[in-house]
Formats: structure tokens, sequence, C-alpha cells
């Protein structure tokens, strides 16, 4: 059995306001290379979410209920001190485009100067998901869209 | 004479807030590709714009007051059920810069996952007018700047 | 019936060495906004290309045997006087990435001056075919790779 | 003795909540190329900074306050009329990225239009500090995180 | 002890013409993540590089000689048919710019279609290691130039 | 009179292979911010251009030969070492697009390791001559085609 100290915990943090395809894509592919993979949702108390915190961390609990290795969380504060408190190493991160490139790169490029041994680690979003993000699929919902090409299951039958 | 439901018919959807030289640019070059061209105001019931959804109408109205085949409309809802509503088959976009493509290639590319019959046209932008932006020509107003070169005539007339 | 000289016809430029299902996706999904669209190859005396040109040809009318709008071309010189010859007013261009993009500015912009009559027309490639391109195909033909994924069925058949 | 109005002064303009060792590098660097260099805090009515604008203007003069070359200043309305009031015949900006560069040019071009005289001087902030965005360093601030490493010493020291 | 079959071997593909201190930053930074890390020199028969592949494969033996999860390799053909020799789950992959990173997400994209168990990990160069590219170091040093910077110490002693 | 070795002295470095509209707009706009221009045609053994060296030195030299502060030389080896030699200070760039930026990035970076003292100085190419860029401009004078809008009176003149 591993030592606890030498497991591989990855932290996959983000808003998730909704967790979507997209989200489930990467977390499913960083499964293999790592012990635990940590869906942190990041609480801000100055910006409300559309959907509660509380409705976002049990869709994503639910999506993921036959997978061990992941864990659904809720954080506030820096996310390099979050990855601290629970001895994480890893910062899971996905690439749909070369904006998000350059945004991901200055957020990792900071926390690797607070913290040097949390390492960035980037996985991209498969091609025919590279569009979906969560700010068009809560203009869908807001709508009245049907969105159900974009979230997972467990969630696009809850959020009804 | 062309049967209704041949025709080829472009939505060319925005907040224009205001309309500016950019925009008309786009449009008076898309008439030779599309039977009619619809400009079409989204009224997002959560953000007031700059200016008034009713005056952003009749500005663009009197734009194009000598081009039968522009017409002017306000929607809610999503860009593609109000495609479907005009019979409309294209989405017509401007391009001005890489960022513009990526996010406008995000877009389209959930438009046509959500109706694929719906095809997204793009044009590009004129160089010497690439910079402006609705946003910029805003900042000038609200400063008393001169934003002349910016606006179409019969808008520029009107907003002083 | 329509008067040719109020035929939209586009121009599709390209070395098509070897023309991709990208390339395809593009022409198809093209075919309702013009009344005829030329596959045109560029032929660069001092540049060989790795599939003869009569070859790229040949594959090209193949795939399009049952589509009467296309035709399929060889030139060399200036696309935009072969547009001329050809009366066309359109140039059509498929756009896969922002790297594309900014060349593609750079081209439509450069054509646009020397003849402001033809105006360059972008669709988008589907997201599960924005990563192929003629380079990477090659590349896996050269080594022995299967590249049944990247070639429409007509020409996948014959290169073998 | 120079000629005041031959006097190559550069307004160096931004919302600096906070100002950075980004910005400090930017300024640093510009000096052999002017003769005096003003970094003006644009104040905005409408939004309210994160650090009071009197605070901000006075850690930027603590910051440069053995350089004779270098002034603070504080500004509202377009700063193409505050280059003209000054008497400045450039606009100094550091480019980090080039998302940093589309949204940069937009601005320079539509300043070009409005004041052809006013030339928009561009140098690249130096890759360690790539990364360091206002932004980013506000939201270290708000979570007590140590922001030592980003900001300029006189500045880290009475933030606290 | 680990089964071999479960090893975690991750493939660091390309030219090497020269190895520079930033594929040398990627290697070190994957270690923690792998179990074995193949430093891969891809070997073109058409195009012969600058220095000769021997002399790249030792220069980059002698960098990690220390390291015993490092191997130093060469190859031909697909990338992806020598991930499949190797039993390699993982391509490794370091990310500087933007321009990089499009062109790496269509290799990506392109290797995942023709074999979807080999999974792209990209970690991103220090930052202060970004602008260092093998063209440019072939570049100074064909002009006589000193590259000490930019070369491991191990090979920048061996090039002289 | 000032000091010779005060003189702010820019390198403007490239090709030339032709000098364009473009290349024309940077260095006149660059002429107010420094005391010497220097057009540096950076001559490569290994390649040979599309015109000659002599023709492309001469070309330039018309067409600047009313403005003193211009010179006109061809140098081979690094640019840096060329500054140096020159007692040059600055190397002057103009910036197109996103793409001309990351590359200008990387350049600038690696000289300003190889020599802090040499700072790269970035102006905008005017909107209307974004997409000019010899390659381009070869690409059409090569088929025939008329490059009067790209190029300088002087170099039209004689070039044909």
């Amino acid at each position: 059995m591993k030592n606890m100290s030498m497991q591989k915990i990855a932290i996959f943090p983000g808003s998730f306001d909704p967790f979507t395809v997209g989200h489930q894509d990467i977390v499913l592919r960083a499964l293999s290379l790592f012990d635990k993979v940590i869906i942190a949702i990041g609480s801000n108390s100055d910006k409300k979410g559309f959907f509660e915190i509380d409705k976002r961390k049990q869709w994503i609990e639910n999506t993921f209920i036959d997978e061990p290795k992941v864990e659904v969380d809720v954080y506030s504060g820096l996310t390099i001190e979050y990855c601290k408190n629970k001895n994480a190493k890893y910062l899971l991160r996905g690439l749909r485009t070369s904006s998000d490139f350059e945004y991901e790169r200055a957020i990792a490029q900071m926390n690797k100067k607070m913290d040097a041994s949390v390492e960035s680690v980037f996985l991209l979003t498969s091609p025919e998901l590279t569009a979906v993000s969560s700010t068009i699929v809560r203009d869908i919902i807001r709508h009245g869209g049907d969105a159900k090409d974009f979230l997972p299951e467990a969630i696009y039958n809850q959020i009804l």
C-alpha cells in the first residue's frame, strides 16, 4: 500500500456554475494520472453564482458517484493555500482555446511563484467539447433552451 | 419570383450599443450574399444598455432607410431560436481580431450543436475599422469626445 | 433561369495536398450559399507538392461526383486574377484556429485592396475536424500510418 | 537647455489598482527614452477601485521618490485629451501577452484616429514579470496571501 | 514493486536540435508525475538537422546522467506508433506561447484520434525560459554568439 | 550639440525583401523618438533573397533621401552584436498582428538576456497597412500583379 504522503493528489479548481461535459471529460482523463482528484468549487463571498454552491457540489458528487478517486469540496481563499491544506502537489486544468491558455499561464506562473512545489498540469478538452463553457450553458438555461448535450446526465436530470 | 421558403435570410445579432461604422461595413458587404439581412438587437432584461433599445433600433433603421433588403428587429431569448422563428438559415458575424475569432467560434459551435441547419457566415471588418468597437465608442461619448469617425452619419447626427 | 452574370460563384483556393475531410466539410456547407463553388488547386512551379496535381484534381472530382454545383480546376498566378477570369465575386475560406485567422485576414485584406469587388467569406470547420490539416495528413501517410479518418472516402480508397 | 515644447513627454496611463513590479519595470526601462514620464491614474466616477485613488497616487510617488523624470497624476476623461493638456506626444504601454496586444492595438488605433500627433510606444514586460497583473495581485491581497514578490518595496510596506 | 505494465511511461518527443534549458526544465518538472520519461529524438530522413543525431542523443544523456527515470532514444515514423512500442500511455509536451498551444493542440487531437489510449499532458515552461527555442539558440551558435544561458551545462561544455 | 555617446540610436533590422509601405510607416513614425534610425538589412549567406541585397539597400536609401536621420546598412551575424558595434541602445520593431507579437517577444527577450542594455521598442503598423507583408508583396510581383499600393513610390518605380 502506498504511503499517504506519497499519494499524487490533484486539485481541479473552478466555479463549475454549472459543471459541464467539458469539465467531466478532463476529470475522467486525468484519473489514470493521479491517485486522487479533488474537484474544488471556489466560493466567493462577493459574487453569488447562478446555481447555489450546495447544488453544484451535490450534482458533481452524483456525476462521479462510482469513481472512488474523485472527491468534491468547496473552498474559499487562495487556491495555492488550499493545495497546501490538502497536501496536493498538482493543479489540474483543462485547456480549450488559446485565450484560455494565456489566462491559465498567468495564474499558473503566479501560483508557482507563491509555492514552487505545486505543479500545474494541463489536459486538452476533447475537440467536440471545446466550445462548451459554463457561461454559454447558463445562457442557454436562462433562456429556456435545451442544454442536454452540454451537461453530464446526472446534472441535466436534476437541473430541470 | 423566388419562393419565400427559398429566400436566403441572415440574422446579424448584437447589442449595437451603439451601432458603429464597423457594423455598417459588415451589413453593406453582406447584402449581395443574402436576400434579406435582419439586424437583430438582443434585449437582455438583466442588463440595461447605455442607449435605450428603442433609440438604437430607430438609429439603425435611419442608417439603412434606402436598403429594402435590411430589416431591424429586437429580440430576447436564444439567438438560435430567433433564427428558427424568422426562418433564417444564416447567422452573419463580423470578425475583427483573433480574440473575436475564439469567442465567435465557441458561440457558432454551440449554435450548430443546437440547430445544425443554421450556418454561421463570417466577413472581415475593413482594416481601417478593425479597432472600432461599441465599448470604445461609448467611452468616447461618455467622456465628451468626438465619435464622428466611428458612427454612421445618420446615427452621429442623432446622438448629439 | 438566372442570368449567368448574376450567378454567385465562389472560388475555394488551396493546394489540397491532399484534400481532407476538413476541406470537404467547408465545401458541403457552402453549397447552399452559392450557385457554384470552384475548388481551385494552386499550381506553383517552384514548389513540387507531395501528390501530383493531376491526382489531386481527380480525387477531388471523384469526391464531388454527385454535386453539380462543384467544379474542380487548376490555376497558377494570383488568386485575385483567377477570380476575375472566372467571374467569381467570392473567395471561400475555412477557419480552424486563431493562427489561421491572422493569416487569412492578411491575405483577404491584400486581395480586397487589389480588387474591392471580391469578398472573402469564411465558414468554420466543424469542431471534430479542427485539427485535420494537409500537413499532418501527409506526415501520417509518409510514415505509413492510417489516414482513414482524415480523408474523404473517395480519396482514401485511391491513395492506397 | 532643451526648449520646453521640444521635451519628449510620455503618459503612462492605467488604473494601477495597485501599481505592480510589472508597471515599475516598464517605467524604469522607458526613462532613457523620454524626458518625462507621467504616470496617470485614470479616475472613473462610476467604478470605485479596490484601493483609494489617493493612496495609489502616494504609493507610486514613494516608489519613484528618487526619479526626477517621473511625475504621478490623476486624470478623468479621455486619455487622448489628457495627453493634449500635458503636451505629451507619446503614450507608453507595456505589453505582456498577445491578448494584451489585441486590446492595446484597438485602443492605440482609436487614439491615433482622434489625434494623429500622439504616438503609442510599447515596451515588453520582463519575462519573469509577465504573469503579474493588478487583478491577480488584488486577489492575493483580498485572500490574505503574501504579494511581496509582485509589488514595489515602497508599496508592499505601506499596503500592510 | 510495481508491475511493469502498470508503469506510467511518458514520451517527450522532439528534434532537440539542440536540447535547451527549456526542454530540461519540462523534463525535470515531469519526473514526479511519471515512472519513466523517454526523451525521444525524432529522426527525419528528409531533413538533416544542425547537430548530428548521435551528438544530440549523447548530450541529453550526459545532462540526465544522474536521473535513473530518464531514458534517451531516437525514433523514426509516427510518434503515436512509437508510444505503442514503448507501452507509453502519455505524451509529455511543454507549452510556451499561445502559438505553441494551437500547434500542439492540433497534433494532440490527431494523435488522440489515431490512438485514444494515449493522453497528451502539458506543462508550462518557466517564465524566464519562455523565449528560449532551439531555432534561436541555433542562430546564436551559427553566428558565434554565446548560448551559455540557454543550454544545460553538460551540453554547453561539449558544443564548444 | 549633443554628445555622440548620448545620441539615441535605434536599429531597425529586417530582410526588407522588399521594404514595404508598412516598414516605411514605422520608420517615419519613429523619427521623432530617436536621433538616428539605422535600417539594417540582415544578410544571411545560407538564404538568398528574392531581390539582391544591393538593390534592396539602394531602394531604401532612395526612399529616405531627404531624411538625414535615417541610415541604411547591411549586416551579418547577431543583431545584438551589430547594435553594440553601432552604439545603438534601441531595437525598433513594428507590430502588426498577435502572431507577430509572440515571435517578436521571443526575439526581444533572448536579446535582452544577451545584452540587457539594449531595449526593444515597438510601434504599431497603421491599420490600413497591417496586412502588408514582404512575403505577400513578393508573391504579387512574382505573379505579375500590381504592388503599387504596397511599396514606397521610390521603390515601386525602380522595381519595374
